[in-house]
């Protein structure tokens, strides 16, 4: 076993390493958006060379993290921070991954003007990114009622979502050139739903990791 | 400390509880395509209503695994098993929950007559389907060849998913009464692919879990 200043050390490194991780998420899912809105290519190739750092980061932090359970043998409090640090890191490479996806859709449209200015589009993502950030600030200083609070936001995304769809059938109904990119603007649409329903899972785990508890937060 | 053969005892409980989640998410995702086919609006409806036990699945093997590792304190190669099966559950559970949205499709689409029967659509099933079965095999044989064989049918899978939003595409750009049925189709298509994603997701742990090395399989 290692001293109790060590295992606090290790620890502390491991949760600067996943929020340093959670801030290139929400980086990643602001220039996407970004240079979709903007057509900027160079902003959608930062977005997608960056994924590496993010995958390694998931990579260390999981790797630290089993170390650090098969060396100090954590129990209770200690070992829920350390699981849900497991889970944590899932749900925020899955989130990057959406970042790619939806930075790879601006590189697809790029030779396409836009039917209508992207408006919804931009909005939800404010609404996406505002519940990243939120549930990242109620990691840091466990506030499980801010994380009920933030889970509970996914129902207005899930809406936003909704009015997407329809607005982007109907667009599409009215002018058949412009399915290519309704498409894809759905499914940057559904990337942005998803990075939603994960920072649902962060909410969960953050409950969990302070209660003990593990609770089905919105579903 | 418990004794060796109580570990394994309940190693093994945790074990089969995860292959029998698994069976139930291969049963949903199989369900929701034949619903979404054959417009069977009773298959859609149990496949929504089972994913509650997937959930409960997920929570009590989680749970376990906590409970283990702090009980046990293992190393090594348990304590990988552990990490292993605490990682596969998430993967199982959205796999779980991407049948849930496919199936739902099947509920959305149902005033609709399909503008062209659907192939391409249950042929990429037939992939995923199989490689979500055979990662539960390599799983439980602990197959890291297997594992490695199977994450590569994901490209099989991502060009399978290309043909048929380019066709979908077309099918909307002729009749746009089809637009729709296309866009919720392509959705569809989309869920098939993510859950392809977690069975690679799926197949780095089994590597991970035999040999102690995170490996990226195809990114």
């Amino acid at each position: 076993m290692v001293a109790r200043h060590t295992f606090e050390e290790q620890l502390d490194s491991l949760h600067r390493k996943l929020l340093s991780m959670g801030s290139l998420v929400e980086e990643a899912i602001h220039k996407s958006i970004k240079s979709l809105v903007e057509r900027n290519l160079q902003l959608a190739d930062e977005v997608i060379k960056s994924d590496g750092v993010i995958n390694s980061l998931e990579a260390e932090i999981e790797s630290g993290c089993f170390q650090l359970i098969a060396l100090q043998q954590p129990v209770g409090g200690d070992l829920r921070r350390l699981g849900t640090m497991l889970k944590l890191v899932t749900d925020l490479e899955r989130m990057g991954d959406h970042a790619v996806a939806i930075a790879k859709t601006t590189r697809r449209l790029m030779n396409e003007q836009y039917v209508k200015p992207l408006i919804d589009i931009p909005l939800m993502a404010d609404h996406v990114k505002a519940m990243v950030r939120d549930s990242l600030n109620a990691y840091i200083i466990r506030d499980t009622e801010a994380a009920a609070e933030i889970a509970l936001r996914d129902d207005v995304v899930d809406k936003l979502f909704s009015t997407i769809f329809r607005d982007l059938i109907e667009v599409m109904s009215n002018k058949p050139q412009a399915i290519n990119q309704g498409t894809h603007l759905l499914l940057v649409a559904q990337y942005l739903e998803r990075i939603a329903d994960h920072v649902t899972n962060i909410c969960e785990w953050i409950v969990y990791m302070k209660t003990g508890q593990m609770t089905d937060l919105n579903k």
